[in-house]
């Protein structure tokens, strides 16, 4: 594979400032790596290659002027679900395929902004719920990337694109990068703002990104938020952590065995970790995401599904259904709860630095569906940053992945947090399909 | 009429101050006000008789220690869906009627703090909805007083109390000022928190205080917020107005005939006012206004309904009813045009110091209800402040009154603009049950 393919994100600026990288050479190299791998993993639903080339030449120019941008050359996915001008947002939805978007989404001008090259769209999941997307999880073709941020995840995985972007409302961008053994960072809810993007659910849904390490994300995190310090290498204090019970119940005895012994590797490195339950029961917390999900999907889909019932996969549609059952009292109720939940798993998630929990109750299943949610729909609800870091493979070389999770608002430091953890840890090989 | 009874509120602690007054003087005299006028007016629940004139007492010897607090000595009542700690908080509901509630409202502590003096509880309708109080309007016994505040607008109308608080979830301040010839403030959502209030529906529901004049209001409010200048007596340039046509249209005859006259002598004391449309239907207004209302109306009583559905007056319970129909997909519609018609309305707004409209379609109707909520309800489904002025007499001697809205948070200038509007008009004589 061609060493350009293995740079972190920010040596790509540095690079190209010193002359010693093509903005160019290094979108070709990413254009033949895709090539290569395309027709194994199938993260892409289109590929702007022209596009792509003609702004690396643009770049180039740019920089040969002095002027080299945070992101500068940087390649970049986007889920189907966002907008790209000039490209139609098909978002796995017959009705849609047709209709190029007239606009950038909000994330995709701060990127050009930056001078990341769009490369194209990435598969999601039907208008990014759970009917299954074509892509292949890049460590076993017979098993799922997760979804419903599958191209993205998978992308990153398959070292087609350092960065990709995604959408997660239940466990859309946590959940794909633990299957795919690569970082997914789900900011804060209302990080950035979701102009152009498809919503599922108005009040969960948040964009999150994907890179091969917490330093890219770092670093891609502090650029797009526009932080004036760009603090990579991120500190190095060992944390203290909570590793949270309750869902080591619920996983998988592989999954809870791996994240003890994560547990016992950061403990040995400094950090001080107290196993602990959450102050309410998960399935309060699922519940109230689920009674808030549906009705908001019952209430987006009401006209698209009279109008076109049959373009709808089995599990988006029968969801809007029992969407559009939910009486108006138990969406205030669950509203409410969420208030209140809030509050009292925000002085939880105080007392620590961030806690930790598998990302998924198991390896990536079969590609029949997009795994499980629990276990990352909790965090979304609450809207707190979560991040997932491969943490290591299964006996039968799937990957797993811790899962860390912060006080709202405390996105910076849970990426230092994650740097330190990710620092324990041996990092993965590329899988198999690289 | 004991003269202490026509005193401005100002003038309250100010002649306490001098010695001229003293609390229990003037809480005597209100109390004999109330004697006299109360079988006529049948205002208040309960009477804490004992309790003021020992808290009277109190402020009297305080006041001779050289304090004397914003309010000191002011006479209040109540509406009874706000607790005062050791009565009961009984909201027209025989199920609540026997528990005395243990801590006072957050309004109630307030007024305790500036020194006003809790006279007792104020008629509402049932749960402040729209199951009519046995309150008489001071004007015309066979008329409703108005509601759902029904008492606290009467008691201020029979000088039975010079300021009375109530709560506002449609029209429930402005209409029953205007039905009984006083002032009625609502100032903007969330001006003062709701602690210890009954709710009606939780994200429609707003304080609100009766009062015989603009400048005891502002006084009053002034008082409450903590706002540190007490900018009364108000100032008095001629404001910019627009007249709303739209509800002229809808109103009575009479009403709509008065509201130009009462433009006309505002034009001729050099206002300047402009007939103007809404940039929205009134009706979608008033349609968003009762999804959201009767959603949280039906969630809120939900279980309640279930225990003691013999408890409930046929309005309210069929309100409710209504509510628990209501799908979650409506009320996220609703909720999304409200945030939308709120940024068109403020704009709309942000070109006037004030809107002009009447406060009701008519004059009080009889006391089979208390009265058509349209006028008002627009102006509480947006959080805009909006005042009830009295500005006039039907040709059989019932008040007629003028509403003045202000963008969100103008509350303040409002009350300028109001008591502007105040000196132009004729003030009403005390009506016959006084």
């Amino acid at each position: 594979m061609n060493q350009l393919l293995h740079l972190p994100l920010r040596e790509i600026p540095a690079r190209i400032r010193q002359r010693q990288l093509s903005v160019s050479d290094l979108i070709q190299a990413t254009l033949q790596q895709i090539e290569r791998t395309e027709p194994d993993v199938q993260a892409w639903v289109e590929i702007d290659r022209d596009g792509a080339l003609r702004e690396a030449e643009r770049l180039d120019r740019l920089a040969a002027r002095g002027t080299v941008l945070p992101l500068h050359g940087v390649p970049v996915g986007l889920k189907d679900v966002i907008d790209v001008a000039g490209l139609p947002t098909r978002a796995g939805f017959a009705p849609l395929a047709d209709h190029p978007a007239q606009a950038d989404a909000a994330i995709v001008a701060r990127l050009r902004e930056l001078g990341a090259v769009v490369l194209g769209k990435t598969h999601t999941t039907q208008l990014a719920f759970a009917d299954p997307a074509p892509t292949r999880n890049p460590w076993a073709p017979d098993r799922t990337p997760g979804g419903s941020s599958s191209g993205s995840a998978a992308a990153v995985a398959a070292r087609q694109s350092p960065l990709t972007v995604g959408t997660q409302t239940a466990g859309s961008v946590v959940r794909p990068a633990a299957y795919c053994g690569v970082v997914g960072f789900k900011p804060s809810l209302d990080w950035f703002p979701l102009d152009g993007v498809i919503p599922l659910a108005w009040s969960l849904d948040h964009l999150g990104i994907f890179t091969r390490s917490v330093e890219d994300a770092a670093y891609a995190y502090v650029a797009l938020c526009a932080h004036q310090r760009l603090e990579v290498p991120l500190a190095t204090e060992p944390p203290r952590l909570f590793l949270l019970v309750d869902f080591l119940e619920l996983a998988e005895p592989e999954v809870a065995a791996h994240l003890q012994d994560v547990a016992r590797r950061f403990r040995e490195a400094g950090a001080r970790i107290e196993e602990r339950r959450l102050p309410v029961d998960v399935h309060l917390l699922l519940a109230v995401h689920h009674v808030i999900m549906l009705s908001e999907m019952g209430a987006l889909h009401q006209q698209m599904l009279e109008r076109v019932p049959d373009a709808y996969g089995p599990r988006l549609r029968s969801a809007v259904e029992v969407g559009q059952l939910v009486p108006a009292g138990a969406l205030l109720h669950a509203r409410r709860l969420r208030r209140r939940l809030s509050t009292l798993l925000d002085s939880f998630l105080s007392q620590v630095d961030a806690v930790i929990l598998p990302t998924a109750s198991g390896p990536a299943p079969d590609r029949s569906t997009t795994g499980d949610r629990r276990f990352q729909a909790v965090w979304t609800l609450l809207g707190t940053p979560a991040l997932s870091l491969p943490s290591g493979l299964t006996h039968d070389g799937l990957p797993l992945a811790t899962q860390l999770v912060a006080r709202f608002g405390h996105d910076r430091h849970l990426l230092h947090v994650a740097a330190w953890c990710e620092r324990i840890l041996p990092s993965l090989p590329p899988p198999p399909l690289a």
